[in-house]
């Protein structure tokens, strides 16, 4: 008989979202006429650049003749899209990383849990908790961790907490571990990690021959010029880390679909027999075997964030949602909240008051204010009081969803 | 230290169509005046049906404005094309498949491959030999196999062989095995399986709780109304298999990536515990986590090709190739070749002749004639002597290339 892979039943519950969809579904079916202002899953709401739209049209216009029509193309993303990357988001910066280490994909998402593939059993992983949920639950599915505790952490699964009392900033593990997940600007707390931050997990996982996998989806968010947006700013990050990124959050990507992961060639893990093995060849056979590329007209679009009108239309944007973040963290902090984040992140982090459960503040926030939020013990044990709003919607909803807190 | 897939390190040589693309570079950097005809790759050619276009376009005018703007969408696909997919691929023609039975994704090699996240170890798999390579190697890769031999063959898989001497129709295994990989009409044959046939395979699979792998992608090239274009019009498959369709071939949307894939309700696996399990729910939980859902336009785009303007327009395209299937045929037969396949499949499998080996052949065709095939080796040990061309280029190039291949 066809066997299963057993560890999907491991997973506790239902994956954050899906569950928060369930509950504002119930909510509406019961309360038809409530107008909800949704603030939980961090999905942007502003119009798609038109250097983008323009772009996509003009491929689509391509596709529609023998010349131009584009069947598949490299798995890896075309030439024109990965050299703009690899120039504008990095070589600009001072990062030496060259065209063919960009792998242009569908999601951020898919590339931070695939990359599981490429990498073997028996690595220790650390993530941080509260964490992006995809990091654990896609070891979970791969067999990398034992059963969930009590709490919902798993066996196996090394957490480091960030909470108000270590200024967000995970401790550098006591004990050795293999693998790192590190997002920065930080979903869901909205911290930010600074040189010297980043510079200690290189110097960390270069002296442990770990990995770290960097997911740099919010880096656009980031205010002060001193900070960096890539860990391939730190000296040294090429022999220990994969970065993700993504044109989801920059550009109103998120139905549009189109990242790209950053994998330094020359980076290595060792095999069960010892064997060095460079990971870049490991991704590109994956991605040649198990993906198929993005599609032309989406990589159009996505090399017009680059253009001079497309960085002028994602300035616009950033800055817009940036004003959101602003607006939200003034007016909770008015009310006497405690507030994190959304100074270089479109999150802002709220310390649930008087002693409330992250998911009884969902719930008092959806049934008074009908406004959806996204409660922190769903992103880990220590999220418990913590809740997280993000900046992505209209200015008319943020000030909407402020007011009704406010009349709470 | 980070440790790696090592199972990687199993795979032999390239995957067969870089290592087309390797051989044809070399060719060309040598001869740069040849003016090569591409009839390897099975990469179609024409423009992208109309109703596509403008449906994609509206939908990207749409994306420009707050009210039609879409972010994340369902992970599954929309309810629209879900619907669309449900009735006229398969409700249409008698099969039970309902909407929430198809998931929509961006290409069937992927969703092939990242079947087995779902699937357990200790499968007794089934291929054919020859076969679609990613079948084996998305095996290769999640550990399902031993070492390569000789001949290419890894241990643990269980090898059909199709050959003129069976009719390119695997018999039903002697041994029992878990899990069996079809695709018919067959990529590389270009052969095609009768009702009787298919009802054999479901009856193998019902009587010893396997699943069958079912690849469709070339459904739309079957001419003969009695022929099955789904696993689904056998009675008792919704208990025993998962069938991937493509958008890729029938409407050209091998550059523009949609595809799907159906799963249907209570069809179960085990788990190692013995526990029956969904197989429904664990793929529908492994694209909710790890995957992000098709761009919402390139969605919109294979809607349209369910109306009756794209439909008109798939008919066209899909006569098109198959006019040149039948050029092919038709000229290599006069030259004495023999000949299978390209009747109800875009391809057309060719005995290599005067004992040639298939890299042989493929060499010969390549300097003598410029065109570029596969060799049938680089299906699988069995394809060794065969080779295959592709029906998918411009009328002129087939006829350019048959009249070159005529003039050896």
């Amino acid at each position: 008989m066809v066997k299963v892979n057993g560890n999907y039943l491991k997973l506790k519950a239902g994956y954050l979202f899906p569950e928060i969809g369930r509950r504002v579904k119930a909510f509406s079916a019961a309360n038809p006429e409530a107008a909800l202002i949704r603030l939980g899953i961090g999905d942007v709401t502003e119009p798609l650049p038109l250097a983008c739209r323009e772009a996509m049209k003009t491929a689509i216009d391509a596709m529609g003749t023998a010349e131009g029509f584009h069947g598949y193309g490299p798995e890896q993303g075309y030439a024109w899209l990965r050299e703009a990357i690899a120039q504008q988001d990095f070589q600009s910066r001072g990062c030496e990383i060259n065209a063919d280490e960009i792998f242009v994909s569908d999601g951020s998402k898919c590339d931070s849990s695939n990359i599981l593939d490429i990498l073997g059993e028996g690595n220790r992983v650390a993530v941080t908790d509260p964490v992006y949920p995809v990091y654990v639950d896609s070891n979970v599915m791969a067999g990398r961790t034992g059963d969930a505790g009590a709490e919902g952490r798993y066996a196996g699964l090394t957490y480091l907490p960030i909470s108000a009392d270590n200024n967000f900033a995970a401790e550098i593990p006591s004990e050795p571990v293999d693998l790192i997940y590190l997002c920065f600007p930080n979903n869901p707390t909205g911290a930010v990690a600074t040189r010297a931050q980043l510079k200690a997990w290189v110097d960390y996982a270069r002296s442990h021959n770990a990995l770290i996998l960097f997911d740099a989806a919010y880096e656009a968010f980031i205010q002060d010029p001193e900070l960096p947006h890539s860990i391939f700013e730190i000296e040294g990050a090429r022999e220990c880390a994969i970065e993700f990124r993504s044109f989801s959050k920059n550009a109103g990507f998120t139905g549009t679909r189109c990242a790209f992961t950053v994998v330094p060639k020359g980076l290595k893990g060792t095999a069960a027999n010892g064997e060095l093995v460079e990971l870049w060849g490991l991704w590109n056979r994956r991605q040649s075997t198990k993906f198929n590329g993005v599609s032309y007209i989406i990589q159009r679009g996505a090399e017009a964030v680059y253009s001079t009108a497309g960085q002028a239309e994602v300035k616009t944007l950033v800055s817009f949602y940036m004003e959101n973040a602003s607006i939200i963290r003034q007016e909770l902090t008015s009310l006497g909240l405690q507030i994190y984040g959304g100074e270089h992140a479109p999150y802002v982090w709220i310390k649930t008051p008087n002693g409330m459960d992250s998911w009884g503040f969902f719930d008092h926030l959806l049934n008074k204010a009908n406004v959806v939020g996204t409660p922190g013990s769903g992103f880990g044990a220590a999220g418990e009081g913590y809740f997280r709003l993000s900046a992505f919607n209209s200015r008319k909803n943020v000030n909407e969803a402020m007011a009704r807190i406010k009349s709470l």
